[in-house]
């Protein structure tokens, strides 16, 4: 399938993506190593322009923050934060005080008020309980957002391991096209599982010296301009699942790989202003629907390379080194 | 059916609550009207003894923290804490603190940790977005912990309202008795939801002046010392739902109605010392079985009223005052 | 609230509902007591007509038929078939038969086809190894079908018990109206839960004689004029739960308490004739849809009342008779 | 991973696997090319002895029967049936029909029984209007059941067209081996998806005349003697959606992807005897639980391929024949 001109979920035209990379060496023993990155849904509030939004949990081994909500309601009115397990608490504390100063009425009167928070465990490289993630730097990686952004060992990805070498931030996307319709899905993932031996390439490195560290987690971004609603997002994110086994992963007991899917296609506002929403909706039965699963299914296969190709060897905390993957040629 | 000594959730042996409650007027317009409750689900160390735990969402409007990991495994390993929305960051970040430095070997080796954080909306009354609660406050609930504990405008239900009437922290317990069996089920509520006119109480004296507060929410915890597992407990939740029903609630579309259910019957050590575990769980065709749901229906109905019956008229911020519920007679 | 003209579901415009009942006593130790009732969505022609659908499955020791697939696509192209658990295949193969001769191209090319059917166990009265019910009698339920139907102990409700007493088809409907809108909810039930003394009306004769009979279960029908889509239809058939709550089932364990809710407000063609579907739909925090919850739950509440007031004493096998319910004045 | 004996789910001790199929050319028109398939947990009578079991919707554009008490309970005491889409009734006939003389006791007093059957659409080359499959043939699957049973075109499978070429049923097995503990997975599949540039085989021969069917549907039972519960069982099942999308398939709008998982280590009597049951089960975090996950996903995927390599190319209805797939040497 064709790919979208920048390869990466910003190719949904109003996705912004920004980091916040902590990396400090503070002695023998300890060091930061570690981040947030922030997903945008588009370049408007997303409080006041919601967007319609699914889950699908592959396995629950994680502390995602904010998925009730979306389920029952179908939206998403925050931007899409990911950090290191400890640092969810930080992150959603730094997310709720940017929102509550971008919209004063909230709180005040009668609304609440839902953020959405992923996270994998960097502690193998990262002094996760140092916390060194404040709630500031959800605010800077918010600030940070734009199309361009770095991928590999930044942001969240800064202290992630994935098949045994540096994992991290990764991204691809797919456009759909027929009937003069076109669309784009990107993803957007944050890797931090499998065992060397798992992965699906065949001309991969497999470093004998990997660390034999725990099963780790991935979180899976979706977003697309087409037309469709939380039901049909949902269906996505099932097919995100698809492309992640692809690579290889056997889903390990304790890993977290939750997928969240949005549309930016549409936009819900949240004042009341009519009774009814006019939606406008792909059919299940169109084949562009087919081919958004493709879609999905290729970019999250892709996205998760993408994430071992730019991830930098990364030291760490007790001089633990975690490698670059490497392809015989 | 026969309740217990306390007819609290803490009459399910092990079980303890405690809260921290804010309340201070800063201003003409601004107060703190709010607090911290933790709910623990035995005496021993939550993470290093796991209860098997399950959740049941009646209306997703709502920010509970915890769940995912809960269904994933069945199992529940951090206190339970509420709080009000805009301080599930504060809570979650303090809990964590406690529970690391409760556990030295979190994080700095293979484990993570799930913790469970449920909230209601009590910004009517208290200033939620000056956010003062803090995460020693968290950490002060669980250490006031222990049996016999406060109802109604007490820690995290300081500034809640319910049926239009002061609301907050209620509690009841039943237990079921056969064949020389016995077992309790206490349920914990923190109540914020309901309009005046839905209160399904007969001689319920109507308080025309309540405010048109938006809608709430509610979130129970069931608690139960009998043998049952993850998938069973997710039915005591269901159970939940309709006792609350019972109440007049009409579940509305904005109130956070979310069930969580635990038994600590039997405890699972986070070490891994044998390859299974082995478990003595009630059959679903048992008798015991339809009398466990019918005590959770029974205690969550008893334990809406209970906050009601126990919260006095508290002042709030703007200078609001809501009222005491009262009874014809 | 106001209810519907005919205080049924057929009071939701398009609705038809058709009834066979089965009678015959056949020797001294079994009789046929049972039948089939058909819940037509619209008027029009169902496969090629779809209208938004979705279940809550309060619990699930039931063989509903159906509902993967409406859950997936949130669509319900068949009408909704009532029976006994035995006869739940030859209901399915009768209205398979009805609709294959009316869907000439179902099957010959592309389409399946997907029949929701429900079922409740009589076997108190019923001889239900004996399958009385033939497919010929599904199809006749479906022709029998309109707007002026029978309730209590007719159709799928012959044989069925309700708190003690006699059970079976029940109905009930309510208007809501708001700035110039106006829709109604309307509920069918097939009572057969509960025993004698959970009954929640105050002034309810409790008949001591009433046989100990094992859990039942209870299929709850819910349809609205509302345009409402298939995320939202979840949340009314969770309401209909807490209707059912409020009569005192303690919803046993060998219960099958499943709700389906359909909206008949727009329907979906079955062929393509453009990539997109346009849905006008309420606003989930729209005042009207807390009211359709509150006329969900009322209407549910009556109709379990109306399936008890209906329902006129029943013989059955084994010389085995059910009373009708009685109120003391 | 290490391979069972036969390579198949009857690799788990007492699984059995029993086909009808049917075949005969009516006319040039029509023909019937369809079968059964029936699939025993244990040696047992799978009522009295009910095993754990759940299931997966990876997509749920299918009609299978017998999921929601199944999630209930956790249990599976059927024999799982297989079938095509219109034949569900005439098994689900057939199968109670089987059972019902097997268990003089069920629906004379107070039992009811949950049969799962799942189906696939196999109109492409079976005349399935009109609906050849008959009960009996049902209990002859059923009768039929051995450990030694055909791959390829036979049973439900004889129909079915998978990835442009001829598929139905194909299974294989995997031993994970621990600790002197060692457990077997077997999985069974029906095969009838995807298209022919979806296969992920290098040297797959694309057959460029392969007919331009619409999406199908796959039915992927998993069955292991390892100690694990109805939690866990649905954990193995999602592996089980990962294994598939590794054959290639886009999982489709249009295919029934269902996933069944049961573990016969244990058995639980209908007949209540004690309270309790006493289970031991294998701790998720034990390393075999990820061998488990991995046994799952290798077996699913090779099962697929395993239902392409025996099924020999065949002729259905209107003259349409489906060719059996060849690889390049």
């Amino acid at each position: 399938m064709k790919k979208g001109k920048l390869n990466a979920i910003t190719d949904v035209t109003g996705v912004q993506v920004g980091h916040v990379t902590l990396e400090q060496k503070l002695s023998e023993k300890e060091a930061v190593c570690t981040g947030v990155t922030a997903i945008l849904p588009h370049e408007g509030n997303c409080f006041e322009q919601k967007v319609p939004a699914a889950s699908f949990v592959l396995n629950g081994f994680g502390k995602t923050v904010g998925l009730i909500q979306m389920e029952e309601l179908g939206l998403l009115e925050s931007p899409i934060m990911l950090t290191n397990t400890f640092s969810v608490a930080s992150v959603l504390q730094g997310t709720l005080n940017w929102m509550l100063a971008e919209n004063p009425a909230i709180g005040d009167s009668t609304s609440s008020l839902n953020i959405v928070v992923g996270e994998c465990n960097d502690s193998y490289l990262n002094s996760m309980r140092l916390m060194a993630v404040k709630p500031e730097h959800a605010e800077q990686a918010i600030q940070n957002a734009g199309t361009d952004f770095a991928q590999g060992a930044v942001g969240a990805g800064k202290g992630m391991i994935c098949y045994g070498v540096k994992g991290g931030i990764g991204s691809a996307s797919r456009i759909v096209e027929k009937e003069g319709l076109s669309y784009t899905a990107g993803v957007l993932v944050l890797t931090n599982f499998g065992r060397k031996e798992e992965l699906a390439i065949a001309n991969w490195k497999k470093d004998d010296d990997a660390p034999e560290k725990p099963d780790g987690s991935v979180i899976i971004i979706v977003a697309t301009d087409a037309p469709v609603n939380s039901r049909q997002l949902k269906r996505l994110a099932k097919r995100a699942a698809i492309g992640l086994g692809r690579t290889g992963s056997h889903v390990h007991n304790g890993s977290g790989d939750i997928i969240i899917a949005f549309s930016n296609a549409v936009t819900f506002p949240h004042k009341v202003q009519h009774a009814f929403t006019q939606e406008q909706v792909l059919r299940d039965d169109h084949e562009l629907m087919n081919e958004l699963f493709q879609a999905v299914i290729e970019a999250t296969e892709e996205a998760v390379y993408q994430s071992l190709l730019h991830a930098e060897t990364t030291e760490g905390r007790l001089g633990r080194v975690i490698e670059k993957g490497e392809f015989n040629h």
